[in-house]
């Protein structure tokens, strides 16, 4: 395939482990070319030699079509600074943006269509839709959330866990924060029909599991997720920059991309 | 709470296992009130006393807001032949009507709201639209199906197993019989994009499970259901005579009443 | 086969429904008999016309080569009272026995061989020993347990769980009861490595499912064990009554019939 | 830590990954100490300066105190004759060995101790040890077992799968290849006391996933294992270098290391 006529996807300083697996993927896909790799820092890993670098915002985004963000707030906040001077699609998967930040994305797309995202798993965004259908379609049904990680992470439940149960929730005009149990101990009496226990497992090196089960008289049903690898993270961006070119200006979610709202 | 208000449904012919659970769990909900049991045979088990049994068709009609009809093809067709004088919603659970009651079935939901299906579960009309869904979307992901029953069922895979993989099929234009696989052994190659495995195993008195799996680099989801007794199929017939009552006349799937269509 | 050759097997005074059951799995066994049904209540089941009633110990012992009881601590005791007078194999099921009974219990097991546990199922006690292996080979593993019951269950976690959580426990030589954790929110830190959590779901109708986990770096084992019904009491009643038999007067366990100890 | 006083483990001919798992993991270790590398081959990955290589087999055996070999057919056996001229335990997890290979191996293990397993994993190790177990005392439960690997994987079942059921298998006297099935399509007639399905799933990028189910009425066990990445060779491998040093001359298997013979 002749990789000139592919979409020019830019990355944006990922010097280190997601940067590395954003790469590969990105080489591995007939469909995209790497424009340009733009960083400051040093790549924390060998980057192919005939990859163009760049310390220039200017340059990364003539190069680009799209954008790729995994970096820090202050990094997003640079970005989008220097996109609203020059819009261009961008995808952002950076965590921890304080509310400034979010309204400078949220203004900023109004100018370009931008897809944000903290977790970019197609897997996962796929599950919220399914956990809310079922818990909309089988309301008799007890739900019950599991989740597990490896033995370092230090809080629990995991944020994925919490939005999964939020849908299960808003699915029958729950409030979850009313009814999610963490946990059960002693003489607890019988469940109570709406609440939502979210129970955290922790052990050895998971990357993250997730079950979402529904439990009937005479029936059950459990929707799992398994993440394998951060991979996930990658190649919900690539699919996500190959959807965005062609979008109007706006705020994106990853389940936009998937057609998965309304 | 005052029966006498609730709906009037009527059993026809079940004076065995199914006959048994379906009365059982009619007597527990409050918003149903048992008319009448129709029978011929002797009933297996022992009928409560204060339950009008009759063994005339235009008595179980006259008393019954919807009549429920878990019997043998000749049985329902006697009922559907019944019902073509006398239109009556119905609930049709049924297994192995020929070509010509099933055309007869047809042709009586044009005077009457019929319900039809062979497998009544809830949980698994849910479960075939999720995985439609998940399969449409998570287009790259490879797909595997695993069922498991008692150590007596004599044919494999379940029919269930086959509606499943139908699904997960038609979501990606597959025509299903082409793609199935049903075992692996020896040297087979890497695996096809498309096929979709179907395995069964057998043991103990397992009621049903069914998985339905989606693979991917990185990450995986696992849609699962667990029968845990035979209640399921009394519990969606009940489900759906409610329903059923304030329908036109038409033939239905039990995936119509859960609004699961379209 | 001929049943006068087998074994003849008293039931002591159940009339709910672990008699029903005993009855049916006894009647579908070829290498035992009913001798005879000792009760004082009536029966709050159909019991074949066939088998033997009496309201006389001495009848019931004189007629059975064992007796099987699971009733209530008083009905136990009575039994254990007579025995000493009148030794006999016994295989007691009841839940509930105060130190006193139990000590009685203890002292009767001089004069007759008695298997008494309090969960009778085969796959649980096999499930005990293997997770004292595991726990004990693999070292470096973290463990985790999860239970899952109806959701009319009131008390957390169940027993066989924390029975589960003692043998994995003892073979690190930990005290269970200060490592175990029910449940996880918040900034809790990473795990620390003796830590069992042992986390309990309700919902629907699941008899009892339990998992316990092993993991570590690049691997993980999980042990799991999901009860289908309440036979299983029956069956590992059964089993006991046909291997007590031939063994020496002294208090056994379902452990010892399966051979596990030592 | 003084690593002075630690195990010296030399590592010959892993250039490739296996080669840079061992060596970080036995970085991790503070037990051991890496002596030096043996090379003829250029490593695929950037070596820490700080490690010893070496292209001499002289040099490679007088630094350590135990050898790890994860190399080809032919690199072991030019190790082995080696080595019969200059004993020295050895850790040997090649693939592929040939019958000459195997029984120059047995010969060179009457003059040192040598540990050959082509799977290293503990887990799995200790998993046929639970399988032989629980076949053993379940005698009436279904034995089904269910493996799972990545889409390229070419033959099936995996030998892992194999391994575990000659283990269920001949805990029951049975012979495995005679019990066993792979696929279950049609009118198969009910289930077969004795037989043994192993049923291989494909898919994604799965490095490992097995199951052993004992199914009987009433309950079941099911006994599972999952490698989540190809660390579990190295860490088998460096556990057993470290209990091999202190072995009589004898071929041991990495069951051996775990005390799981007998």
């Amino acid at each position: 395939m002749n990789k000139n006529l592919s979409l020019n996807v830019g990355i944006y300083g990922s010097t280190g482990r997601v940067g590395r697996v954003l790469i590969e993927n990105l080489q591995n896909d007939k469909e995209v070319n790497i424009s340009c790799l733009y960083a400051i820092d040093e790549f924390k890993f060998t980057v192919p030699e005939d990859i163009k670098k760049t310390d220039s915002l200017e340059t990364l985004f003539d190069l680009s079509d799209v954008v790729i963000d995994f970096t820090a707030p202050s990094g997003t906040e640079a970005l989008l600074r220097y996109a609203l001077t020059k819009p261009k699609p961008l995808i952002v998967g950076t965590t921890g943006l304080n509310s400034e930040q979010l309204a400078l994305l949220k203004q900023a797309a109004q100018s370009m269509p931008i897809l944000y995202s903290t977790n970019m798993s197609l897997g996962i965004a796929v599950l919220n839709k399914l956990v809310e259908l079922a818990s909309e379609k089988l309301r008799d049904f007890d739900i019950e959330i599991v989740e597990q990680h490896h033995r370092f992470k230090k809080d629990a439940p995991s944020g994925t866990a919490l939005t999964l149960g939020e849908h299960a929730a808003k699915a029958r005009e729950l409030e979850f924060s009313k009814v999610r149990v963490s946990g059960r101990d002693g003489i607890i009496g019988q469940r109570d029909k709406d609440e939502i226990a979210v129970m955290s497992l922790r052990g050895g090196d998971i990357v993250g599991r997730h079950t979402v089960g529904f439990y009937n008289d005479g029936e059950f049903i459990e929707l799992h997720h398994t993440a394998t690898s951060r991979d996930t993270f990658a190649k919900g961006a690539i699919h996500a920059a190959k959807w965005i070119v062609n979008q109007p200006n706006k705020q994106y979610a990853i389940s936009d991309c998937l057609g998965l709202q309304g």
